[in-house]
Protein backbone atom coordinates (compact mmCIF):
# COMPACT_ATOMS: atom_id res chain seq x y z
CA UNK A 1 0.00 0.00 0.00
CA UNK A 2 1.21 3.64 -0.85
CA UNK A 3 1.97 6.08 2.30
CA UNK A 4 -1.51 7.98 2.94
CA UNK A 5 -1.37 11.48 1.27
CA UNK A 6 0.30 14.33 3.18
CA UNK A 7 -3.06 17.03 3.28
CA UNK A 8 -3.35 20.44 4.35
CA UNK A 9 -5.18 20.82 7.52
CA UNK A 10 -7.50 23.77 7.83
CA UNK A 11 -9.21 24.45 11.46
CA UNK A 12 -11.75 27.16 12.30
CA UNK A 13 -14.39 28.18 14.91
CA UNK A 14 -17.43 26.81 12.35
CA UNK A 15 -17.93 27.52 8.54
CA UNK A 16 -16.33 31.32 7.93
CA UNK A 17 -13.20 29.13 7.41
CA UNK A 18 -14.86 27.10 4.46
CA UNK A 19 -13.64 30.09 1.88
CA UNK A 20 -10.58 29.69 3.10
CA UNK A 21 -10.84 26.04 2.25
CA UNK A 22 -12.45 26.64 -1.26
CA UNK A 23 -9.77 29.05 -2.15
CA UNK A 24 -6.83 26.06 -1.03
CA UNK A 25 -8.81 24.00 -3.20
CA UNK A 26 -9.44 26.84 -6.14
CA UNK A 27 -5.57 27.87 -6.15
CA UNK A 28 -4.15 24.16 -5.05
CA UNK A 29 -6.82 21.77 -6.88
CA UNK A 30 -3.69 19.00 -6.52
CA UNK A 31 -3.92 19.16 -2.53
CA UNK A 32 -6.20 17.19 -0.06
CA UNK A 33 -7.75 19.52 2.46
CA UNK A 34 -8.94 18.15 5.72
CA UNK A 35 -10.98 20.76 7.31
CA UNK A 36 -12.05 20.80 11.31
CA UNK A 37 -15.16 22.99 12.47
CA UNK A 38 -15.61 23.76 15.66
CA UNK A 39 -19.18 24.44 15.22
CA UNK A 40 -20.00 23.41 18.41
CA UNK A 41 -18.09 25.70 20.43
CA UNK A 42 -18.57 28.62 17.78
CA UNK A 43 -18.22 31.42 18.18
CA UNK A 44 -14.71 32.00 19.35
CA UNK A 45 -15.39 35.95 19.94
CA UNK A 46 -16.48 36.33 23.15
CA UNK A 47 -13.96 33.39 24.71
CA UNK A 48 -11.01 34.42 26.52
CA UNK A 49 -7.36 33.45 25.50
CA UNK A 50 -6.85 30.36 27.67
CA UNK A 51 -10.01 28.82 26.10
CA UNK A 52 -9.12 29.60 22.26
CA UNK A 53 -5.94 28.17 23.06
CA UNK A 54 -7.16 24.93 24.89
CA UNK A 55 -9.80 24.51 21.74
CA UNK A 56 -7.51 25.44 19.07
CA UNK A 57 -5.21 22.68 20.42
CA UNK A 58 -7.74 20.28 20.75
CA UNK A 59 -8.53 20.66 17.01
CA UNK A 60 -4.77 20.50 15.83
CA UNK A 61 -4.30 17.27 18.07
CA UNK A 62 -7.04 15.95 16.14
CA UNK A 63 -5.92 16.65 12.48
CA UNK A 64 -2.50 15.94 12.94
CA UNK A 65 -3.33 12.28 13.27
CA UNK A 66 -4.44 13.03 9.78
CA UNK A 67 -1.29 13.37 7.87
CA UNK A 68 -0.89 16.25 7.74
CA UNK A 69 1.77 18.51 6.01
CA UNK A 70 0.76 22.38 7.12
CA UNK A 71 -1.82 23.62 9.28
CA UNK A 72 -4.31 26.95 7.94
CA UNK A 73 -5.88 28.97 10.99
CA UNK A 74 -8.41 29.78 9.40
CA UNK A 75 -10.16 31.41 11.85
CA UNK A 76 -9.47 35.75 12.72
CA UNK A 77 -10.06 34.76 16.60
CA UNK A 78 -7.82 31.85 16.71
CA UNK A 79 -5.16 33.63 14.76
CA UNK A 80 -5.02 36.16 17.34
CA UNK A 81 -4.18 33.95 20.00
CA UNK A 82 -2.92 30.87 19.05
CA UNK A 83 -0.98 31.05 16.06
CA UNK A 84 2.46 31.82 18.19
CA UNK A 85 1.83 28.85 20.18
CA UNK A 86 1.37 26.57 18.11
CA UNK A 87 4.38 27.76 15.72
CA UNK A 88 6.37 26.57 18.48
CA UNK A 89 5.13 23.28 19.43
CA UNK A 90 4.25 22.13 15.81
CA UNK A 91 7.11 21.04 12.98
CA UNK A 92 5.05 21.33 10.00
CA UNK A 93 4.27 25.22 9.24
CA UNK A 94 1.32 27.12 10.38
CA UNK A 95 -0.36 29.79 8.57
CA UNK A 96 -2.68 31.88 10.17
CA UNK A 97 -5.41 34.51 8.45
CA UNK A 98 -4.35 38.40 9.56
CA UNK A 99 -0.44 38.86 8.35
CA UNK A 100 -1.63 37.63 4.54
CA UNK A 101 -4.88 39.71 4.43
CA UNK A 102 -2.30 42.58 5.85
CA UNK A 103 0.05 42.37 3.54
CA UNK A 104 -1.89 41.99 0.43
CA UNK A 105 -3.34 45.64 1.46
CA UNK A 106 -0.08 46.89 2.22
CA UNK A 107 1.14 45.67 -1.60
CA UNK A 108 -2.34 46.97 -2.87
CA UNK A 109 -2.65 50.99 -1.37
CA UNK A 110 -1.43 53.55 -3.07
CA UNK A 111 -2.19 56.20 -0.37
CA UNK A 112 -1.90 53.81 2.72
CA UNK A 113 -5.17 54.16 4.10
CA UNK A 114 -6.52 50.65 5.03
CA UNK A 115 -10.00 50.39 6.25
CA UNK A 116 -10.27 46.66 8.57
CA UNK A 117 -14.25 45.62 8.73
CA UNK A 118 -14.64 42.19 11.27
CA UNK A 119 -16.55 41.10 14.09
CA UNK A 120 -16.70 42.74 17.34
CA UNK A 121 -13.91 40.34 19.12
CA UNK A 122 -11.50 41.21 15.45
CA UNK A 123 -11.99 44.53 15.88
CA UNK A 124 -11.48 44.75 19.60
CA UNK A 125 -8.34 42.80 19.29
CA UNK A 126 -6.34 45.47 17.00
CA UNK A 127 -4.78 42.29 15.63
CA UNK A 128 -5.00 43.76 12.06
CA UNK A 129 -3.99 47.27 12.81
CA UNK A 130 -0.92 45.84 15.00
CA UNK A 131 0.03 43.52 12.12
CA UNK A 132 0.00 46.21 9.54
CA UNK A 133 1.62 48.87 11.63
CA UNK A 134 4.39 45.72 12.63
CA UNK A 135 5.06 46.14 8.61
CA UNK A 136 4.94 49.69 7.81
CA UNK A 137 3.97 52.15 10.24
CA UNK A 138 3.24 54.66 7.93
CA UNK A 139 -0.34 53.16 7.43
CA UNK A 140 -2.70 54.79 8.71
CA UNK A 141 -6.09 51.88 9.83
CA UNK A 142 -9.21 52.31 10.83
CA UNK A 143 -11.52 49.24 11.72
CA UNK A 144 -15.37 48.71 11.93
CA UNK A 145 -16.98 46.24 13.29
CA UNK A 146 -19.83 44.68 11.14
CA UNK A 147 -21.67 42.24 13.20
CA UNK A 148 -24.55 41.99 11.28
CA UNK A 149 -23.06 40.71 8.66
CA UNK A 150 -22.40 37.23 9.94
CA UNK A 151 -25.66 36.27 11.16
CA UNK A 152 -26.78 37.39 7.60
CA UNK A 153 -24.68 35.37 5.51
CA UNK A 154 -25.51 32.28 7.30
CA UNK A 155 -28.79 32.78 6.84
CA UNK A 156 -27.59 32.39 3.11
CA UNK A 157 -28.19 36.53 2.23
CA UNK A 158 -25.29 37.58 0.22
CA UNK A 159 -26.88 38.99 -2.66
CA UNK A 160 -29.69 40.94 -3.23
CA UNK A 161 -31.14 43.93 -2.15
CA UNK A 162 -31.44 42.97 1.45
CA UNK A 163 -27.70 42.22 1.28
CA UNK A 164 -27.03 45.17 -0.64
CA UNK A 165 -28.91 47.45 1.93
CA UNK A 166 -27.31 46.53 4.55
CA UNK A 167 -23.91 46.61 3.52
CA UNK A 168 -24.28 49.86 2.24
CA UNK A 169 -25.34 50.76 5.55
CA UNK A 170 -22.81 49.80 7.71
CA UNK A 171 -20.04 50.98 5.07
CA UNK A 172 -21.02 53.94 3.17
CA UNK A 173 -20.64 56.34 6.41
CA UNK A 174 -17.04 54.25 6.77
CA UNK A 175 -15.92 55.11 3.47
CA UNK A 176 -16.92 59.08 4.15
CA UNK A 177 -15.25 59.21 6.92
CA UNK A 178 -11.51 57.62 6.28
CA UNK A 179 -10.05 58.01 2.76
CA UNK A 180 -9.39 54.34 2.55
CA UNK A 181 -8.37 53.04 -0.92
CA UNK A 182 -8.19 49.26 0.07
CA UNK A 183 -10.73 47.51 2.28
CA UNK A 184 -10.11 44.14 4.39
CA UNK A 185 -12.23 41.33 4.99
CA UNK A 186 -11.32 40.70 8.31
CA UNK A 187 -13.26 38.56 8.86
CA UNK A 188 -13.70 34.51 6.85
CA UNK A 189 -17.50 34.85 6.03
CA UNK A 190 -17.16 37.98 4.70
CA UNK A 191 -15.81 36.87 1.37
CA UNK A 192 -19.27 35.31 0.37
CA UNK A 193 -20.58 39.27 0.24
CA UNK A 194 -17.34 40.31 -1.87
CA UNK A 195 -19.66 41.44 -5.02
CA UNK A 196 -22.37 43.44 -2.88
CA UNK A 197 -19.58 45.07 -1.06
CA UNK A 198 -17.59 45.84 -3.85
CA UNK A 199 -21.09 47.06 -5.51
CA UNK A 200 -21.59 49.60 -2.50
CA UNK A 201 -18.06 50.89 -2.20
CA UNK A 202 -17.11 51.43 -6.17
CA UNK A 203 -14.41 50.28 -8.17
CA UNK A 204 -11.89 52.57 -6.37
CA UNK A 205 -11.76 50.76 -3.54
CA UNK A 206 -9.69 47.53 -3.11
CA UNK A 207 -11.66 44.41 -1.51
CA UNK A 208 -8.69 42.32 0.35
CA UNK A 209 -9.75 39.07 1.24
CA UNK A 210 -7.86 37.12 3.63
CA UNK A 211 -9.14 33.68 2.74
CA UNK A 212 -7.94 34.50 -0.76
CA UNK A 213 -4.33 35.63 0.61
CA UNK A 214 -4.32 32.85 2.78
CA UNK A 215 -4.44 30.31 0.53
CA UNK A 216 -1.79 31.98 -2.15
CA UNK A 217 0.37 32.50 1.04
CA UNK A 218 -0.41 28.43 1.77
CA UNK A 219 1.01 27.91 -2.34
CA UNK A 220 3.80 30.00 -1.45
CA UNK A 221 5.11 28.26 1.57
CA UNK A 222 4.53 24.79 0.18
CA UNK A 223 6.75 25.83 -2.76
CA UNK A 224 9.23 26.71 -0.58
CA UNK A 225 9.50 23.60 1.93
CA UNK A 226 8.80 21.72 -1.25
CA UNK A 227 5.56 20.19 -0.43
CA UNK A 228 3.43 21.34 -3.13
CA UNK A 229 1.97 18.29 -5.11
CA UNK A 230 2.64 18.40 -8.88
CA UNK A 231 0.34 15.52 -9.31
CA UNK A 232 -3.61 15.03 -9.25
CA UNK A 233 -5.05 14.22 -5.75
CA UNK A 234 -5.36 10.63 -4.77
CA UNK A 235 -8.21 11.11 -2.38
CA UNK A 236 -11.12 13.36 -1.52
CA UNK A 237 -11.22 16.25 0.76
CA UNK A 238 -12.55 15.24 4.14
CA UNK A 239 -14.68 17.61 6.49
CA UNK A 240 -15.15 17.32 10.50
CA UNK A 241 -17.80 19.54 12.56
CA UNK A 242 -18.18 19.37 16.21
CA UNK A 243 -21.78 20.62 16.13
CA UNK A 244 -25.17 20.05 13.73
CA UNK A 245 -23.24 18.32 10.24
CA UNK A 246 -26.23 19.40 8.84
CA UNK A 247 -26.10 23.04 9.27
CA UNK A 248 -22.19 22.46 7.84
CA UNK A 249 -23.16 21.02 5.10
CA UNK A 250 -25.79 23.04 4.09
CA UNK A 251 -23.42 26.38 4.38
CA UNK A 252 -20.55 24.26 3.07
CA UNK A 253 -22.15 23.02 -0.37
CA UNK A 254 -23.50 26.55 -0.71
CA UNK A 255 -20.14 28.14 -0.59
CA UNK A 256 -18.48 25.00 -2.98
CA UNK A 257 -21.64 25.36 -4.84
CA UNK A 258 -21.29 21.18 -5.19
CA UNK A 259 -22.00 17.97 -2.77
CA UNK A 260 -20.00 17.36 0.17
CA UNK A 261 -19.40 14.36 1.21
CA UNK A 262 -16.86 12.79 3.96
CA UNK A 263 -18.68 15.01 6.75
CA UNK A 264 -18.57 13.40 10.30
CA UNK A 265 -19.07 14.68 13.40
CA UNK A 266 -16.81 14.79 16.17
CA UNK A 267 -15.94 14.90 19.95
CA UNK A 268 -13.58 17.14 20.77
CA UNK A 269 -13.55 16.11 24.49
CA UNK A 270 -12.59 12.28 23.23
CA UNK A 271 -10.33 13.22 20.87
CA UNK A 272 -8.08 15.15 23.90
CA UNK A 273 -8.10 11.89 25.67
CA UNK B 1 29.46 49.83 18.19
CA UNK B 2 26.09 47.64 17.53
CA UNK B 3 25.67 44.77 15.28
CA UNK B 4 25.95 45.74 11.42
CA UNK B 5 22.16 46.19 10.59
CA UNK B 6 21.09 43.01 8.18
CA UNK B 7 19.70 43.27 5.06
CA UNK B 8 17.60 41.91 1.84
CA UNK B 9 19.83 41.76 -1.13
CA UNK B 10 18.55 41.88 -4.77
CA UNK B 11 20.20 40.86 -7.70
CA UNK B 12 19.70 41.54 -11.38
CA UNK B 13 21.31 41.51 -14.97
CA UNK B 14 20.94 45.40 -14.96
CA UNK B 15 17.99 47.95 -13.96
CA UNK B 16 15.01 46.27 -14.28
CA UNK B 17 14.74 44.48 -11.05
CA UNK B 18 14.78 48.08 -9.16
CA UNK B 19 11.09 47.66 -9.78
CA UNK B 20 11.40 44.97 -7.21
CA UNK B 21 13.48 47.20 -5.16
CA UNK B 22 11.30 50.04 -5.17
CA UNK B 23 8.39 47.70 -3.87
CA UNK B 24 10.67 45.93 -1.52
CA UNK B 25 10.98 49.64 -0.12
CA UNK B 26 7.40 50.49 -0.18
CA UNK B 27 5.58 47.54 1.17
CA UNK B 28 8.56 46.91 3.99
CA UNK B 29 9.68 50.52 4.53
CA UNK B 30 11.61 49.30 7.72
CA UNK B 31 14.30 46.74 5.84
CA UNK B 32 17.87 48.24 3.89
CA UNK B 33 18.26 46.89 0.50
CA UNK B 34 21.54 45.96 -0.93
CA UNK B 35 21.32 46.11 -4.59
CA UNK B 36 23.40 44.90 -7.18
CA UNK B 37 22.79 45.42 -11.52
CA UNK B 38 25.10 43.52 -13.41
CA UNK B 39 24.90 46.06 -15.69
CA UNK B 40 28.20 45.31 -17.63
CA UNK B 41 27.34 41.98 -18.46
CA UNK B 42 23.53 42.38 -19.45
CA UNK B 43 20.95 41.66 -21.02
CA UNK B 44 20.82 37.72 -19.61
CA UNK B 45 18.45 36.44 -21.98
CA UNK B 46 21.14 35.62 -24.65
CA UNK B 47 23.49 33.83 -22.18
CA UNK B 48 23.92 29.87 -21.62
CA UNK B 49 22.53 28.65 -18.54
CA UNK B 50 26.42 27.87 -17.59
CA UNK B 51 27.19 31.71 -17.89
CA UNK B 52 24.01 33.05 -15.97
CA UNK B 53 24.52 30.66 -12.97
CA UNK B 54 28.59 31.65 -12.64
CA UNK B 55 27.33 35.37 -12.93
CA UNK B 56 24.72 34.63 -10.31
CA UNK B 57 26.86 33.23 -8.25
CA UNK B 58 29.60 35.75 -8.58
CA UNK B 59 26.91 38.47 -7.39
CA UNK B 60 25.36 36.79 -5.01
CA UNK B 61 28.97 35.88 -3.16
CA UNK B 62 29.32 39.78 -3.56
CA UNK B 63 26.37 40.34 -1.69
CA UNK B 64 26.86 37.83 1.00
CA UNK B 65 29.84 40.01 2.57
CA UNK B 66 26.98 42.91 3.27
CA UNK B 67 25.45 41.20 5.99
CA UNK B 68 22.51 39.69 3.79
CA UNK B 69 19.10 38.01 5.90
CA UNK B 70 17.80 37.37 2.22
CA UNK B 71 18.51 37.25 -1.57
CA UNK B 72 15.76 38.07 -4.41
CA UNK B 73 16.61 37.24 -7.66
CA UNK B 74 14.85 40.07 -9.55
CA UNK B 75 15.70 38.62 -12.51
CA UNK B 76 13.20 36.54 -14.79
CA UNK B 77 16.39 34.68 -16.46
CA UNK B 78 18.30 34.43 -13.61
CA UNK B 79 15.29 32.72 -11.12
CA UNK B 80 14.70 30.43 -14.23
CA UNK B 81 18.23 29.40 -14.23
CA UNK B 82 19.90 29.94 -11.07
CA UNK B 83 17.20 29.72 -8.22
CA UNK B 84 17.35 26.16 -7.04
CA UNK B 85 21.15 26.04 -7.16
CA UNK B 86 21.40 29.23 -4.95
CA UNK B 87 18.85 27.60 -2.56
CA UNK B 88 20.85 24.42 -2.26
CA UNK B 89 24.00 26.58 -1.58
CA UNK B 90 22.93 29.69 0.89
CA UNK B 91 21.17 28.98 4.55
CA UNK B 92 19.15 32.57 4.32
CA UNK B 93 15.58 32.63 2.17
CA UNK B 94 16.28 33.33 -1.73
CA UNK B 95 13.46 34.21 -3.61
CA UNK B 96 12.69 34.59 -7.20
CA UNK B 97 10.02 36.46 -9.21
CA UNK B 98 8.32 33.87 -11.52
CA UNK B 99 6.59 32.16 -8.70
CA UNK B 100 5.14 34.96 -7.30
CA UNK B 101 3.91 36.09 -10.10
CA UNK B 102 2.34 32.98 -10.92
CA UNK B 103 0.63 32.21 -8.05
CA UNK B 104 -0.96 35.82 -7.78
CA UNK B 105 -2.12 35.40 -11.43
CA UNK B 106 -3.62 31.80 -10.17
CA UNK B 107 -5.56 33.56 -7.25
CA UNK B 108 -6.60 36.44 -9.57
CA UNK B 109 -7.78 34.13 -12.59
CA UNK B 110 -11.62 33.44 -12.50
CA UNK B 111 -11.57 31.51 -16.15
CA UNK B 112 -8.15 30.27 -15.95
CA UNK B 113 -6.76 31.90 -18.95
CA UNK B 114 -3.82 33.25 -18.27
CA UNK B 115 -1.35 35.36 -20.56
CA UNK B 116 2.43 35.80 -19.91
CA UNK B 117 4.36 38.80 -21.71
CA UNK B 118 7.87 38.67 -21.19
CA UNK B 119 11.17 39.34 -23.05
CA UNK B 120 12.61 36.38 -25.76
CA UNK B 121 14.36 34.75 -23.70
CA UNK B 122 11.40 34.30 -20.66
CA UNK B 123 8.99 33.49 -23.10
CA UNK B 124 11.21 30.94 -24.81
CA UNK B 125 12.39 29.51 -21.02
CA UNK B 126 8.42 28.29 -20.94
CA UNK B 127 9.14 29.09 -17.31
CA UNK B 128 6.10 30.72 -16.23
CA UNK B 129 3.38 28.36 -17.70
CA UNK B 130 5.37 25.75 -16.31
CA UNK B 131 5.20 27.17 -12.97
CA UNK B 132 1.77 27.86 -13.66
CA UNK B 133 1.08 24.23 -14.48
CA UNK B 134 2.84 22.58 -11.90
CA UNK B 135 0.53 24.72 -9.29
CA UNK B 136 -2.77 24.13 -11.17
CA UNK B 137 -2.48 21.91 -14.63
CA UNK B 138 -6.47 23.56 -15.32
CA UNK B 139 -4.48 27.08 -16.19
CA UNK B 140 -4.81 27.66 -19.80
CA UNK B 141 -0.96 29.90 -20.64
CA UNK B 142 -0.07 31.74 -23.87
CA UNK B 143 2.88 33.76 -23.60
CA UNK B 144 3.74 36.93 -25.75
CA UNK B 145 7.20 38.64 -26.30
CA UNK B 146 7.57 41.69 -26.18
CA UNK B 147 10.87 42.63 -27.41
CA UNK B 148 10.25 46.59 -27.50
CA UNK B 149 9.46 47.39 -25.01
CA UNK B 150 12.13 47.36 -22.54
CA UNK B 151 14.48 49.46 -24.90
CA UNK B 152 11.43 52.08 -25.03
CA UNK B 153 11.47 51.85 -21.00
CA UNK B 154 14.77 52.35 -20.75
CA UNK B 155 14.68 55.31 -23.09
CA UNK B 156 11.84 57.10 -20.28
CA UNK B 157 9.00 56.41 -22.82
CA UNK B 158 6.95 55.10 -19.98
CA UNK B 159 3.50 56.44 -20.43
CA UNK B 160 2.06 59.04 -23.53
CA UNK B 161 1.04 58.24 -26.91
CA UNK B 162 4.25 56.12 -28.31
CA UNK B 163 3.97 54.08 -25.44
CA UNK B 164 0.37 53.57 -25.71
CA UNK B 165 0.60 52.49 -29.55
CA UNK B 166 3.21 50.68 -28.88
CA UNK B 167 1.36 48.66 -25.99
CA UNK B 168 -1.61 48.77 -27.82
CA UNK B 169 -0.04 46.88 -31.33
CA UNK B 170 1.36 44.43 -29.25
CA UNK B 171 -0.94 43.19 -27.02
CA UNK B 172 -4.58 43.70 -28.26
CA UNK B 173 -4.37 41.29 -30.76
CA UNK B 174 -3.10 39.15 -28.30
CA UNK B 175 -6.28 39.80 -26.28
CA UNK B 176 -8.62 39.23 -29.15
CA UNK B 177 -6.72 35.53 -29.88
CA UNK B 178 -6.90 34.35 -26.52
CA UNK B 179 -9.26 35.00 -23.93
CA UNK B 180 -7.31 35.66 -20.72
CA UNK B 181 -8.71 37.86 -17.74
CA UNK B 182 -5.59 37.98 -15.90
CA UNK B 183 -1.87 39.18 -17.52
CA UNK B 184 1.13 38.72 -16.07
CA UNK B 185 4.33 40.90 -16.65
CA UNK B 186 6.78 39.31 -16.64
CA UNK B 187 9.83 40.92 -16.97
CA UNK B 188 10.99 43.66 -14.01
CA UNK B 189 10.72 46.55 -16.42
CA UNK B 190 7.08 45.92 -17.11
CA UNK B 191 5.98 47.63 -13.98
CA UNK B 192 6.68 50.61 -15.41
CA UNK B 193 4.56 50.42 -17.94
CA UNK B 194 1.49 49.17 -15.93
CA UNK B 195 -0.86 52.22 -16.16
CA UNK B 196 -0.45 52.32 -20.40
CA UNK B 197 -0.98 48.50 -20.73
CA UNK B 198 -4.15 48.69 -18.15
CA UNK B 199 -5.24 51.36 -20.41
CA UNK B 200 -4.64 49.28 -23.50
CA UNK B 201 -6.41 46.16 -22.38
CA UNK B 202 -9.35 47.72 -20.25
CA UNK B 203 -9.92 47.41 -16.58
CA UNK B 204 -11.75 44.01 -17.04
CA UNK B 205 -8.02 42.34 -17.55
CA UNK B 206 -6.31 41.78 -13.92
CA UNK B 207 -2.57 42.78 -14.23
CA UNK B 208 -0.14 41.00 -12.32
CA UNK B 209 2.97 42.46 -11.51
CA UNK B 210 5.54 40.23 -10.61
CA UNK B 211 7.56 42.86 -8.76
CA UNK B 212 4.82 43.72 -6.66
CA UNK B 213 4.15 40.45 -5.75
CA UNK B 214 7.56 38.96 -5.01
CA UNK B 215 7.74 41.69 -2.65
CA UNK B 216 4.72 40.92 -1.22
CA UNK B 217 6.21 37.21 -1.05
CA UNK B 218 9.83 38.58 0.77
CA UNK B 219 7.62 39.99 3.25
CA UNK B 220 5.91 36.81 4.01
CA UNK B 221 8.76 34.67 4.13
CA UNK B 222 10.67 37.04 6.38
CA UNK B 223 7.53 37.18 8.66
CA UNK B 224 7.58 33.30 8.59
CA UNK B 225 11.41 33.26 9.70
CA UNK B 226 11.29 36.04 12.09
CA UNK B 227 13.15 38.10 10.24
CA UNK B 228 10.94 41.46 9.54
CA UNK B 229 12.26 44.63 11.02
CA UNK B 230 9.35 46.31 13.31
CA UNK B 231 11.76 49.11 13.88
CA UNK B 232 12.84 52.20 11.34
CA UNK B 233 15.51 51.33 9.12
CA UNK B 234 19.01 52.84 10.59
CA UNK B 235 20.64 53.32 7.37
CA UNK B 236 20.38 53.57 3.60
CA UNK B 237 20.03 51.75 0.84
CA UNK B 238 23.20 50.47 -1.08
CA UNK B 239 23.19 50.15 -4.93
CA UNK B 240 26.22 48.22 -7.05
CA UNK B 241 26.49 48.41 -11.04
CA UNK B 242 28.89 46.47 -12.84
CA UNK B 243 28.76 49.14 -15.59
CA UNK B 244 28.04 52.38 -16.27
CA UNK B 245 26.75 53.51 -12.81
CA UNK B 246 25.32 57.20 -14.09
CA UNK B 247 23.12 55.62 -16.82
CA UNK B 248 21.94 53.29 -13.74
CA UNK B 249 21.33 56.40 -11.41
CA UNK B 250 19.17 58.05 -14.07
CA UNK B 251 17.17 54.85 -14.43
CA UNK B 252 17.14 54.46 -10.36
CA UNK B 253 15.80 57.85 -10.10
CA UNK B 254 13.09 57.79 -12.56
CA UNK B 255 11.74 54.85 -10.38
CA UNK B 256 12.25 55.78 -6.96
CA UNK B 257 11.56 59.64 -8.10
CA UNK B 258 14.36 60.63 -5.50
CA UNK B 259 18.21 61.06 -5.41
CA UNK B 260 20.41 58.01 -5.70
CA UNK B 261 23.23 58.02 -2.62
CA UNK B 262 25.33 54.95 -2.31
CA UNK B 263 25.78 54.29 -5.76
CA UNK B 264 28.94 52.19 -6.39
CA UNK B 265 30.81 50.66 -9.25
CA UNK B 266 32.23 46.97 -8.99
CA UNK B 267 34.07 44.73 -10.81
CA UNK B 268 32.86 40.89 -10.43
CA UNK B 269 35.75 39.31 -11.39
CA UNK B 270 37.32 40.95 -8.84
CA UNK B 271 34.93 40.09 -6.31
CA UNK B 272 35.31 36.29 -7.26
CA UNK B 273 38.85 35.73 -5.92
Amino acid sequence: MDEVQEAIGVIDSGVGGLTVAYELMRQLPNEKIVYLGDTLRCPYGSRTKEEVQVFTKEMVDFLMKKNLKMVVIACNTATAYALEMLREELTIPVLGVIKPGSRAAIKASKNNHIGIIGTEGTVASQAYPEALHSIKEQVQAESLACPLFVPMVEKGITEGEQAYELVKENLLPFKHTFPMDTLILGCTHYPLLETTIQQALGEEISIISSSEETAREASMLLEFFDGLRTESRESGHEFYATGDVEVFRTIAEKIFNEEITNLEKVCMEKATI
